[in-house]
């Protein structure tokens, strides 16, 4: 027995939603078109437009870099920025810190049930900007919808691949005593945008996030360094203490740095201030800190500062042979004190 | 001035702790406790030891496979495994369906305050197994621990990387009419398992999820079938009809199923029933699908049956010219029927 099916469609009609459903992540008829119309539309793309359960991508012989993170900030739009380009940056820049090239990128999205539609093509479009704006592809996704409350409304993880070039072998395990310590610009930034927007703080100058992808950057500073960087680190979660400090344990050398050196933005200075935070420990977004031989660190510096993302790029200190494993600082007022690891979470849901 | 720290030593003890704290993912020190003694122990490799912020790995010239998703399944132990397992399996299950062969592995932890250490102990030992019985790498990863109510108990992302051997280009474009469909085992194990699990249905046979890595299957199958393997996938959410949908819309060719043909366990089929689930939409974790040319088929489907997790192998159909980007099923009464996309969710957080 057989039939003619070929002039038959689907019975159930497609429709319009204004928020995330169950069946938006059922992987049926809904995911598809979730997919086709929120997704592929900003991602579009050769590879990501077969829609297969994996991206092929052609490599050339060498190392890649992987990265993975999964973004849960809390509020999802924040000033300067919103949880999407974050999402693209971010992982860019793990990418970026290893000396890689970021290529290509996946997004997996965990989104709570009654999700604003509007919102997630927000986010989904900013993504696409930040994406552009690197030079890397989403090649491949996936999407879970949680019932209500089972998710805080949008987590998205992003896990990357770059192309290392040949000969570049950063790591903190190559700092040597005499390297300087260079930060990009200002800290502490995204983390008080994020915490003055939940506190409902305002300052005369809004605070911003300063996320950006910093592959533009790394890859200038690779070229002028002629081999000089031994590590690069976006000092993200805890901050400029918490990479430092890594750095210190990960070497076995001492790291010096000078307070009076350090960019902070007025604004963010004095939001820190009144909510008792140090800015040392307080996430940032599109910085990053180089550990440079001395010989080499003006030719990055002034590459740097060639760069929008490099402008206020400064030397903050160096590697030491004294007190190893541990960084210290010298304060403002021409003391020294150790700046340890932070223990704990004094912002949760930064990024 | 400068003072000597080399034997200061952090003034805050670490605690031993039952259940995870915020303070886990906050980037600080207890953030590398809980890598220390709870990721490592189980995921120790060279490359991930090295705890960067991105993992580099050798490859050799060619393509790779690049794959992510998250799992959300609930409950999170379930009967035939957890979450971790899953995590680890599914991934890999997407890398291997291109024909490439799975290497590395990210995860990625979206961590509820207040989730039992003891848990979390059991689901990282059993991805720890799980990759180690599929020979895969966990080369970097990342810890989100989100406010109690935000997040519900653990969600896992992984994404993966694998190299497709050369000569090797599976897709669902490549079908042709007169290709057979074979199915490597018993379908709706995995979905059934969680949903009486959910609903505390109990049969004479426990029904267990069937999640296994599936990359040794299909190496084994890419050998015998000497270039005759058109497509492979593994037929999760919205099961074996969501898959053949998808390839029959990709191939606008017809694909006709034999519904006799297809194995499903009796208790799995007694749940089927119980609950008005049709197996052909549950999701299955330890099983795939294959478009084989007719000349090959015999040869793969010997090879299938001489491998664990394909001794139930079986034709279930073929590609056909006639209804073009259909799923067409004879049924056991000998009538023909569409099996349509699912539209919607049948059953949520399957995985």
């Amino acid at each position: 027995m057989s039939m003619d099916f070929s002039k038959a469609t689907c019975p159930l009609p497609i429709m319009d939603h204004a928020t995330i459903q169950l069946a938006h992540g059922s992987g049926g008829r809904m995911s598809a078109d979730l997919i086709r119309r929120v997704f592929l539309p900003h991602f579009a793309n050769p590879v990501l437009n077969l829609l297969e359960d994996q991206a092929v991508l052609e490599l050339s012989l060498g190392r890649i870099a992987f990265s993975t993170d999964t973004y849960v900030v809390d509020p999802i739009f924040f000033p300067g920025g919103n949880i999407g380009e974050l999402a693209i940056n971010g992982t860019i820049n793990d990418v970026a810190m290893s000396g890689g090239r970021p290529l290509y990128l996946s997004a997996a999205f965990v989104i709570e049930e009654g999700f604003s539609m509007e919102s997630l093509h927000e986010i989904v479009a900013a993504m696409a900007r930040a994406g552009k704006t690197a030079g890397i592809l989403v090649v491949t996704g996936d999407t879970k919808v949680v019932n209500r409350g089972s998710c805080d409304k949008i987590f998205i993880n992003t896990s990357g691949v770059g192309m290392i070039p040949e000969g570049v072998y950063l790591s903190a395990a190559n700092l040597c005593p005499g390297d300087k310590i260079v930060l990009s610009g200002t800290i502490a930034d995204h983390g008080m945008a994020i915490m003055t927007c939940r506190q409902g703080l305002s300052f005369q100058s809004r605070i911003e996030s300063d996320t950006a992808a910093l592959n533009g950057l790394t890859e200038t500073m690779l070229e002028a360094a002629k081999g000089g960087i031994r590590a690069m680190r976006d000092p993200t979660r805890g901050g400029v203490a918490a990479s430092l400090n890594e750095w210190a344990e990960t070497a076995g050398a001492g790291i010096k740095i000078e307070e009076t050196m350090i960019p902070v933005r007025p604004e963010v200075e004095a939001a820190c201030e009144i909510l008792g935070i140090d800015p040392l420990y307080v996430a940032n977004e599109g910085k990053l800190l180089a550990a440079v031989a001395p010989e080499n660190v003006q030719d990055v510096l002034a590459a740097m500062r060639d760069h929008p993302l490099g402008r206020n790029a400064v030397i903050i200190g160096e590697v030491t042979v004294d007190n190893p494993g541990l960084l210290v600082m010298t304060t403002v007022l021409g003391t020294t004190r150790i700046v340890d690891m932070p223990l704990g979470e004094q912002l949760p849901r930064i990024c």
